[in-house]
């Protein structure tokens, strides 16, 4: 999928919202474990009902990992089931890979080429060669840590350089040196708003993948008042606040509802500033 | 497997050598092609014959997530083989994860409970609550990357705070104070074996893994000279350099030279300092 066909589809369903299909089999409804593989069969439901309402859907490959080959199954289930039915949306394996050259590039190969997936998130820390490997492919995009939410995010994305800069400011400067860096998104967290005003200001044009928003306890309109740029440059993740919203037999439903709730406001926010 | 367990069988095979099973299809000897499972036959017989001189294997799971479930299945029944047959070995799973709290946590269960590894590397960026997950595991170790060897590896690793200390020393530091730090061993690349003298002041007692002697062109004598320690403390990786030694139908005979090399070279030096 290309920049601008991404672009296309979020103008056309008033949506920049990712859903993340983080699925834990403690907390999937009762019923699903009946079934042959209850993973792929929660993320089925799950995309038939929201499909129309999110532009990305984002499994967590931990989750899919943590049940084996019974695991990768599914995950595989799911990108086929997603690819084949719903080409328009983007899809992004968050797996925060990354290993020396010729290491990242068997990872590229495993998601963007066996799996299929549009773009996969990856981690900085080993630098330049660790990261280009999956940029070399064309038409998939490299998402990149950047500044994350969670506790411990600070630990090393927050220390100082002598120039009084945040390691994770560095980390994007450096990344949009690399080569292909125009296939580059970054990851970063919804905690503080206003991080996204300095950001910017480093990243006024690549895409930012926003997690923490809803459950960890971001707020999307301070995050678009900072983060939102003329190609939209957004995408939001939701994904127990979703996906987990109700754990009857109408799951799905709920999923929708919790769903519609934020496209909706998403619609309203590209309303005020187009 | 316990540290002390490790060292142990450190002194009775005189040998700290890991073996690195990156194992690509294009360059493993074309006769096993013809075999139901090249990449597990592959493994099976070089870890047949160089047991005896490796106390370590490592699997980087890139080179099986790049062959989609059938490398998964690779690599369940490498680590089946090994836990096995060789239950005195100490096996890293190199996946260099690393997310949110509860997401490690799923990383964790894959790895040391699902495959039952005795370690697995682990990535730093996210910070405490994404590695703290993987340390709550009883007797199983986190390799945490600290200086890797790589060319970009100083992109991030080597940018200075301003009390003029590198960020990878930052790692270390803050690293061994986590919950169940003495469960940490580090990745330190040997590049410049004389990293190693400031490294030991920050972590004098933590194993290292060391990649990067032999084909990234780093001296094992220099690496001990800086690195090794009362309980010996390092375990040095080769991975092309040993499995792609041969690649006829005697690559395993041919693994086994090089690994036959290393292991005198490190007995002659565990003699010179024991």
């Amino acid at each position: 999928m290309t920049k601008q066909e991404l672009i296309a589809e979020i103008k056309k369903k008033k949506s920049f919202l990712c859903i993340g299909l983080d699925v834990d089999l403690n907390k999937v409804p009762k019923h699903l474990l009946e079934t042959e593989d209850p993973i792929f069969e929660f993320n089925k439901q799950i995309i038939d009902a929201t499909h129309h309402l999110a532009v990305a859907y984002k499994p967590n490959t931990a989750f899919y990992e943590a049940y084996g080959i019974k695991g990768w199954k599914s995950l595989e289930k799911t990108i086929q089931y997603l690819n084949k039915n719903y080409p328009e949306v983007f899809t992004i394996a968050d797996a925060k890979r990354g290993d020396i050259g010729n290491t990242s590039t068997m990872y590229a190969k495993a998601f963007f080429e066996d799996l299929e997936f549009d773009s996969v998130t990856v981690a900085p820390y080993m630098g330049s060669d660790s990261v280009e490997p999956f940029l070399a492919f064309e038409n998939k995009f490299t998402i990149l840590l950047a500044l994350t939410s969670n506790k411990g995010g600070l630990d090393f994305q927050g220390l100082k350089t002598p120039e009084n800069t945040f390691i994770y400011q560095e980390v994007l400067k450096t990344a949009t040196t690399w080569k292909n860096s125009e296939q580059l998104m970054f990851v970063v967290g919804a905690t503080k708003a206003s991080y996204f005003e300095d950001i910017r200001k480093i990243v006024p044009n690549h895409f930012l993948l926003v997690p923490g928003v809803g459950t960890q306890g971001g707020n999307l309109q301070d995050v678009c008042k900072y983060g939102l740029t003329d190609e939209i440059g957004l995408l939001i993740n939701s994904s127990r606040g979703i996906i987990y919203a109700d754990n009857t037999e109408n799951f799905a439903e709920g999923a929708k509802q919790k769903a519609a709730e934020l496209q909706k406001e998403m619609e309203e926010i590209l309303e005020a500033k187009f």
